[in-house]
């Protein structure tokens, strides 16, 4: 068994969601959070930039701070079996993709065991 | 050391926070969510009822509908040692059985490591 | 790879993400969460100095009852390579140890695979 954890685009939410559900797996959770990537933000550049004075162009400000700014994004959660999982993950991509950094990134986590509450069933039953 | 996360009904984090306290376990982090479960979406019976018209019922249509919203729910992060994890899943089943769909689901997932910032203390001590 | 889960105070999310970009950990993801540590609650006090009656104190009934309320808390999500774990933990630790209860906790959580939407990039290269 596995979690997907899906860090995606705020506005990708309802055509992921859509897609997954085609592709067969309804089962999710979504949550509101905030991120970024890889992309080096240069403090020493913003220090030496800022250090002392204002700026007074709002446009030069945000974009030498835009580096260390977290974008909202959407964390999703979908717990699928071992034999899913690739095509979660497929799907996912699929819809997410546009090339543009900020696109998102997978992460797969393994689970131990799963349960639906209201049976009490386990394991793969659960999923 | 087991992560239990558990996705339940928004209306039972107070029952359910006061149940594990009483159990022996204090320590949650609660996040708030959207999620639904298995029901199966049938998205081509939405396309031909909603093809090309209006549907002049609101009731007619948030039914049809319904089957791909999400549901504001609560997720809640439990981290205990392994001999404490069924305690922990049972309290939380107890509470939040109430045999309707939508009752949630428990994940088990492995924890190699929990550290407490204040002391630094690492593994079972600091669980 | 591995997942560095922090549950951290609200108020140290921008220290904290500064000194993980210093230290050059600039992808992170940040959660809205509540939560509360393992301080006990003595139900059981509570029920006999509020049973039958209001207080009529706030402060005595809210201090009372403060055990089990919960705090608002950020999660931070860190995906690193397994080398570059406790370089991460640590620089958490040093930024929120302020030697008071709440200060947080890390969970560190094994991560099977990391895959990049944009370039469909697995593993290493991904984190």
């Amino acid at each position: 068994m596995k979690e997907i954890m899906a860090v995606i685009r705020m506005g990708m939410i309802n055509k992921t969601k859509k897609a997954l559900s085609l592709a067969g797996f309804d089962a999710i959770t979504c949550i509101k959070a905030n991120g970024r990537g890889k992309k080096k933000v240069n403090y020493e550049l913003i220090e030496k930039l800022l250090g002392g004075k204002e700026v007074e162009s709002k446009e030069i400000s945000e974009s030498i701070s835009e580096g260390h700014r977290l974008i909202p994004k959407r964390v999703l959660l979908i717990v699928v079996n071992d034999e899913d999982m690739q095509k979660v993950v497929d799907t996912i991509i699929d819809v997410n993709k546009t090339g543009h950094p900020g696109d998102g990134k997978i992460f797969v986590i393994p689970v131990k065991d799963t349960i639906r509450v209201r049976t009490g069933e386990t394991s793969k039953e659960a999923v």
